[in-house]
């Protein structure tokens, strides 16, 4: 088939496959098998487990890491990304389907998948209209501040699992409260379960490597072997149970699972429960996002490949979409998981639809191997998952580089612990907005003077500088708009009052980046009151884009001074006697 | 009395009267007497007008201008601001309780009453936390797009009395709409009063000032019988009534008012109701204190004086809260009024307290003969005061000077008309700051080379300009944090990709107000990858804020270039050739 050039890149634009699929030979398809295989065997744990955090059966974890990653893999542009999935989603999943639905009833599934679908949506729109910008609306520190406190919560979470009893919340209180109240029932042969695995897979995370390449492994096989520490921790406790009929002594198993292919499911489309999961699926839609796009720029850069934002949101959004089309929940790139794709060596994104083949094959034939899976293994796989997650040293570290950063991440992690994933991230986007709009709106403005024997101006408060009574030279570290507009005539007002001799304002606006209506209103009133002072208005430094858009304006004609291409030009016009010639 | 100083200044700060009553005089009572009967026959007929605009009795306009304005005379800072009900408020307050209540239910008057309430705690908190700042964030064109477009949703809505029908709506389509479906049972002679009045009033706002003075009377008495206008209408037409017994053909009239002072009044403190009107009492209390603050500091200046915005909020609140507390609306500065009392000598905040007896007095005695006022009249009263609010030159101005101001004035506009004025103003002020946000998220940035002869630099695309194949300056125009963090990576990623012998790229930071920590994360990222390809980056012009949080942070160790205090100094340094000695 051909077809005219600009078609065909428009084509590759949206289908990203094209591009790769051309190239694609056969070192590379063994490179993204070997990559699959052991991403297959380290997600089969995984996706149970995180079906389990999200409160739905162990199944939809397997459904979930099926169609989604042949759909990325057509669509997406990183070509290490794993989609699945992941802790932080499948806690905001149980969050906000957990004010809807009972877990265990049929509706709280078809509430996950309602909620996977219309996220899927939201992410393709905002690709298709080239949205993936607001994603740089949640700040690194709110975020590294959200994940951690997400970790927290998970992995307490998880402690009733490992203890054998009831408990749930959304918050850090609620769940502490509810683990007390219930740890008289913990059973005993739960816990042993539960502490060994974790103890097992601690010890898996830190010593089992060195200890195989001590041994004179390579390198590799050591890494894949350390990687399968999970899928071991699974066969044997799964046979303990069975062995020992530990079952029938309250140890809690996932019990049957359907063995097969996901089925065609498709997501309600009742009003009411589309507008209950609204706001929750565009929080989880952002989070993924975020969480996934900054894995695939990482790994993207190590090999100088380029991704394409908005592109992704179109791959996620279709990924969730066929989740939600084949009984599963929302997904996105987890971090870990893509890690040891590209550390396996996956070239493309084929390495994922094979991966989809394993866990495919898992779902057709090893599910009812699952039936005695202690669900403390699940929990303890979990745990140490998101424990490489909890992180606070982005505390000490914003506190010490800005107080304003600091006061948005302490408030997300607070906020999170207290009142659960999803006031806490929103309060952190809220809050990161909010604090830059307050301190832009009160901007830092420096009166400046000459450096002597340059014709450089720097702030008269910390530099030994040269100034000229007669002249007020204002620099503006801000952009000029509507919420500082006013700050600024005060500003200026009160500094002119004082001094007697003034005859010459300038206002260099070499920080100025833009002046809306508002600004451009105070500025013809700052220009009106001076005149009336006898004082003249001058600007100097001026950009050009913003010197474009004031020559539209009244305010260019009504100005009582001049406008100077460099601050030094102003003080030589404007103070004759200072002049040098040269520096 | 003796008062320590400090403990005197500050009780003179949160009690503006203890200060100017010090050097009250004979000559300043004179004068705020003189304007005090003046702003009373003005303020007559149009409190009781914006009572029929918000919905209520008449006589709730009358208690609205009495106590608010005593409140405002010991709280507030402004000397000629006149408080009571205003146009805008008063559709607000209609807007608002219409959601709860049916009009000329005793549940809508108490929900008014609450809103009052509400609305003035709201602005006392704000004042006392000094919040003032937060009224910047709405940008003066969405103001004047607001109150345009407010001004003719009243206009309209006040159609029904001129034609003696019944009609309702928020928006401008569902007024039009209603009007034209009852236009049929349209009274004649209501529609003789109306339309006279109407006339009547504009003649006398235009003509009968010149014809005054062309009779050679005092401008000063000529202004003010041409303010006395609608006075003289209430009048002549209330006679008219009573006269022909024009109540029995079918004109409405105002009515019983129950005579004597305001009966003291409580809010409601049901949770519900609170619940229901604080997002509106929110919208009211922001709006209110706009508009009156604008006021307020634009006759100030015009005699050096100052006003407190967060006094303001104070004086503002405090006048709400005794609204309520006498049966009263939500009340505020009124733009008209104040520069009427202005105009007429008004000295101290005494001349509102005077307005108040003159209005008591009227509550107290006239009362009675406004029994046969016809609400035609109060409402051609209404629409030629809100006529002259209307102004649509803010959109060819703003489309001319910035179309991003446009496209917020054109919303704010359609939405106010469209759907009601609470969710036009929500929408134009999120509108104003989503727009800034995303201006500022995709910052300008500009390859700046050396203007000849000089040491300053400009964009190479607009000026001539020397440069160096080794080195690419970038200037970047706009703050760096977490809104463009990822943008400058990528941009910067594009432009070193493409060209080969570069050796150093310099930031000039000079437009740079701010880093943030995400940002600070983005420049660690971008010195390693520069560094990997074999690139030196330096910063240039950094300022002293920034340079002081810069220093504690690990980025400046690992920097691999330097950081210049002038741009000049970087490109001598890294381009030894080039250097000039002098300009």
């Amino acid at each position: 088939m051909t077809l005219p050039k600009p078609r065909r890149a428009s084509l590759e634009r949206h289908f990203p496959i094209l591009q790769w699929s051309k190239t694609y030979d056969r070192a590379a398809l063994t490179s993204d098998a070997v990559a699959a295989v052991i991403v297959t065997i380290m997600l089969i744990p995984q996706s149970l487990a995180y079906a389990l955090l999200a409160g739905l059966p162990a199944e939809m974890g397997l459904y979930a890491s099926i169609l989604p990653l042949i759909a990325y893999a057509i669509f997406g542009t990183s070509r290490a990304l794993a989609v699945g999935p992941v802790a932080v989603i499948s806690l905001m999943t149980a969050a906000a389907v957990g004010n809807m639905a009972l877990q265990g009833t049929a509706e709280y599934a078809a509430a996950a998948i309602t909620l996977a679908f219309i996220s899927g949506l939201i992410l393709t729109v905002m690709g298709l209209f080239r949205l993936g910008f607001l994603a740089n609306f949640l700040s690194h520190p709110v975020i590294a501040g959200f994940i951690t406190a997400s970790g927290v919560i998970i992995a307490t979470s998880q402690l009733k699992h490992i203890l054998g009893i009831d408990a749930h919340g959304h918050s850090l209180a609620e769940l502490i409260t509810s683990i007390l109240e219930n740890i008289t029932s913990t059973n005993i042969i739960t816990l042993i379960i539960g502490l060994s695995t974790l103890a097992f897979l601690f010890w898996v995370r830190k010593g089992l490597k060195p200890l195989l390449l001590g041994t004179g492994m390579a390198p590799r096989l050591a890494e894949i072997l350390a990687k399968a520490g999970p899928v071991g921790a699974v066969a044997v406790t799964t046979l303990s149970v069975w062995a020992f009929g530990l079952d029938t002594h309250g140890v809690r198993i996932v019990g049957d699972i359907p063995m097969g292919l996901p089925p065609l499911s498709l997501p309600s489309f009742s009003a009411d429960i589309w507008s209950n999961l609204f706001v929750s699926a565009i929080l989880i839609s952002i989070i993924g996002f975020v969480e996934s796009v900054s894995v695939a720029q990482t790994l993207a850069a190590k090999k100088r490949q380029r991704i394409l934002p908005d592109q992704e949101l179109v791959g996620l959004g279709t990924s969730n979409i066929a989740s939600a089309l084949s009984g599963g929940f929302p997904v996105t790139g987890g971090f870990s998981r893509s890690v040891v794709n590209f550390d396996a060596g996956a070239e493309t994104p084929a390495a994922g639809a094979f991966t989809a083949i394993g866990i495919g094959l898992a779902a057709l034939l090893l599910t009812p191997m699952l039936f005695f899976l202690p669900k403390a293994t699940l929990a303890a796989t979990i745990i140490v998952a998101v424990l490489s997650l909890v992180d606070f040293s982005i505390l000490p570290k914003t506190w010490n580089y800005s107080k304003v950063d600091f006061s948005a991440v302490a408030a997300t992690i607070f906020l999170t612990l207290g009142f659960g994933v999803e006031i806490g991230v929103s309060a952190g986007v809220l809050l990161s907005i909010g604090l830059f709009l307050y301190k832009t709106s009160r901007p830092h403005v420096a009166e400046v003077g000459l450096v002597p024997n340059t014709q450089h101006f720097r702030n008269i408060l910390r530099h030994d500088v040269e100034t000229d009574p007669s002249l007020v030279t204002l620099r503006i570290d801000e952009s000029l708009y509507f919420a500082n507009a006013r700050y600024l005539e005060d500003y200026l007002y009160d500094r002119v009052v004082c001094d007697e001799p003034i005859q010459h304002v300038v206002l260099m606006c070499s920080a100025v980046n833009e002046i809306d209506m508002s600004a451009l209103e105070s500025l013809e009133e700052i220009n009106k009151r001076l005149q009336e002072m006898g004082i003249k208005l001058h600007l100097s430094e001026v950009k050009g884009p913003v010197m474009d858009r004031l020559v539209r304006s009244h305010f260019i004609t009504e100005l009582t001074g001049d406008i100077f291409l460099a601050q030094y030009d102003a003080m030589v016009a404007l103070t004759g006697a200072n002049a040098q010639k040269s520096p």
